[in-house]
């Protein structure tokens, strides 16, 4: 990454802690430039990315300032889901989103698409293309139902970060994470089981219930801390909940990072009600903070976590390459997975290990980072410039989405039909709940380099929101 | 392919038609020379191909004449599987199989693969690589949840060559064939229903319904003509079967094409009953007779057929890429498929789909069609030579799978011991059975260039199975 981008971070990190209040005088580009041996256009640079996210405004001849007014939008309010299992709703809802993926003029705030435009993906590329040509056709071939060692010692090797212990064999290799997730739902569950999940959650694991036959038990969310455990403990004694799902790091749609002393109590929890917990950690490898985040399988001494991740968001969603590392229940996995697709194509598995292999996958993983939590800070500031007084956002951890609660009454979906005509998709909250609910939300993707267009089209939203808000 | 085996392959159907009988002496190679146009070089090499796959047997001064002792070895008995639907076991049975085929040192004879070594794949491998290095990275991205365009009007456009007219709207790209079959199965049937299937199947399929919480009732089968529609129609009038499975071509052990007019027989069948018929032709374009037989799906005028394939057996398995045309059935199909793996890999379905529209997918199939036809004869040469008299071995009309029955008390796990140790694979019958049936059958593979070490396997599993013969 660049100096000056090195630097706005610095100093916005600063401001974020709190050590420049609303309205105080920042350093000047003098001190900063002697402070961190940089150019003063180093400087200048660095305070006009801050000035477009918003912290800090420049004064004619006195220097940047923090802005008096700034304040953060509220964060959202904790999830009131109903407290029963329900039937699962919003297919169609889901259908409609992906239809308006297809849509190539449209601007993408809807999907799940990370960035894939980066430098530093060029030698995954690279691997691919000379896989393709090797004189042995390893991309022709069908290989180990469990995946291609080469990969899964990588995956093992990786777990270190978030505090996993894991060996190649314990690993299975998958379609991308939601195959992951299916082959977990199926190996636990029979038709009528109930699920508990955090409210709200992705809607392909809600989908997967519903597909299932489970009924899904949704349980009160915070938009920092993750899934309430006192609820969760009620739901578990009052229900025969068969899993619980979770992704406590970079939450999606949420953008949490579970506390590690509320996953160590989750893990004590789920073994007192002898529960498996099915583990979704796609996103955790993006946590702006470094080291990662632990994931609940670091804490679970007896094999009831059943990890799933893929490098669909960290690296590329086309390559379908994801795992599971399904502690004591990698038979049933096996059986499910050899039955459901049978093994996983060979070539991209290859290129992924010679990837991370070769050095490639940190470095990139530095970059990405980096550019999400800058693009959550823009974005972050276009929300709260463009929409109505009193809008609420998440403060994601980590990933690329950003959850926007409008006022109860509000319903995206007429909002969505009025985008659409403009070629603006966004995520309807509501495919988030197993029961609808979440209406009154929507879910933006800021993984994409933010331009004028995308701030366009934040400003369009924001104007179709007053337009439909109750006088 | 060259001259002399198209020659050496019209001898061998004239010999087949009963053109030349038993001890008959067969054309000079002068008169083939003039005949075809050929070299007298050119008919020799026929006629030694002829030779080491038991067709011709030279006699001194006197030409090349049909050996008199030849006969064709008998079919497979007419499957008797129990009559009731059962729960389906063998699964450790089926692992057993996946963990030999790790074993490099092994000759595979057990496995479903393919011979991916032409050089008519070349072009393959080409495309694969050079979308890997296209610079808007269509590989790393996600596609529609359908699958590719360009790849959907190409399996629409080779369904003409088996009676089906299909449009890319009603096609699902899949990873793999047995992605598309565990689809087809979720989307129809529920923990506890009946799948009325073949007797034999492939075990794939069987150990889906297992998954999948289903009984199994196998239906007799003819090694010609498939299943008994005598017997089909009974277990429809029986039991409450919710959907038939079936591979009328090629089939998978046993190698039959059912003819057009039991298809179409069984078509109505599943009309009376109104039944859906998920149809696996996975096989079905490397039948060895041109043009290629009609699918199920042909004759189906009310939507019931969900038609599955892949290219896993005519192109390459590494690949993962399947499809299913589903009928009536495809929101079922499509919910199944977004929650069980999302979309399916961009890069290779951009890859196939260029394979063929540019035309490397037809010459292809003609020159694998031959080689397998050929490998077929050199193999049921091989099985009667090196096997105790009484054997009986499976004509398969396409594919590359051989069924071999030994007498009704023998048992192929003792064989597969032995076998092990030698370090020869095969795939032990009963494992094509839900209930366990066919331990006296085994399966072999001859997708790969018959040589001096197959025939050197086939001849030691002969002296395997003399040594576990009753006396």
């Amino acid at each position: 990454m660049t100096r000056y981008l090195n630097l706005a971070e610095y100093i916005s990190s600063r401001i974020e802690q709190g050590l420049y209040g609303p309205g105080e005088r920042l350093p000047s580009v003098r001190a900063l430039s002697l402070e961190h041996g940089v150019s003063l256009t180093t400087v200048q640079q660095a305070y006009r990315v801050l000035e477009s996210s918003g912290l800090a405004i420049p004064k004619p001849k006195s220097g940047y300032f923090v802005p008096a007014g700034r304040r953060l939008p509220e964060l959202p309010k904790m999830g009131r889901p109903s407290l029963r299992p329900v039937d699962i709703s919003q297919w169609d809802l889901v259908q409609d989103l992906m239809r308006q993926e297809q849509n190539a003029n449209a601007i993408q705030l809807g999907c799940g698409m990370p960035d894939t435009t980066a430098p530093t993906l060029k030698p995954l590329l690279t691997a691919l293309a000379r896989i393709s040509r090797r004189s042995d056709s390893p991309s022709l071939q069908y290989n180990h139902l469990q995946g291609v060692l080469t990969l899964r010692e990588q995956i093992a090797r990786l777990g270190v970060d978030s505090g996993c212990r894991l060996t190649p064999a314990e690993i299975v290799v998958t379609s991308g994470c939601q195959e992951a997730l299916s082959i977990a739902i199926r190996a636990l569950c029979e038709p009528g089981d109930i699920v508990a999940i955090a409210s709200p959650c992705f809607h392909g694991i809600i989908q997967l219930l519903k597909a299932a036959g489970l009924k899904a038990l949704e349980i009160p969310t915070d938009p920092v801390t993750g899934i309430s455990l006192e609820a969760m403990e009620m739901a578990l004694e009052q229900w025969p909940i068969k899993a619980i799902q979770l992704t406590p790091n970079c939450n999606n749609p949420l953008g949490y990072i579970m506390p590690d002393d509320r996953k160590r109590a989750m893990i004590r929890l789920a073994q007192r009600y002898d529960v498996p917990i099915i583990e979704d950690d796609i996103y955790g490898d993006l946590a702006f903070r470094y080291p990662r985040p632990r994931t609940l399988k670091s804490f679970d001494d007896d094999g009831r976590v059943l990890l799933c991740s893929s490098f669909s968001k960290t690296l590329a969603p086309g390559l379908r390459i994801g795992w599971i590392a399904p502690g004591r229940y990698l038979p049933q996995v096996l059986h499910m997975k050899y039955v459901g697709s049978g093994t996983t194509a060979t070539q991209p598995q290859l290129a992924v290990a010679e990837f991370i292999a070769k050095g490639h996958y940190l470095p990139h993983l530095r970059r990405m980072r980096k550019q999400y939590q800058r693009h959550r800070d823009l974005m972050t500031e276009w929300v709260s410039r463009y929409l109505p007084e009193g809008t609420r956002v998440s403060k994601p951890q980590g990933g690329f989405t950003l959850w926007v609660e409008l006022p109860d009454e509000f319903d995206t979906y007429t909002l969505n039909r009025l985008l659409e005509a403009e070629d603006i998709q966004i995520a309807n909250g509501n495919i988030f709940s197993a029961a609808g609910k979440y209406r009154n939300c929507l879910r933006l993707n800021f993984a994409g380099v933010p331009n004028r267009k995308i701030e366009q089209a934040i400003n369009k939203i924001g104007l179709a929101v007053a337009q439909l808000l109750p006088a």
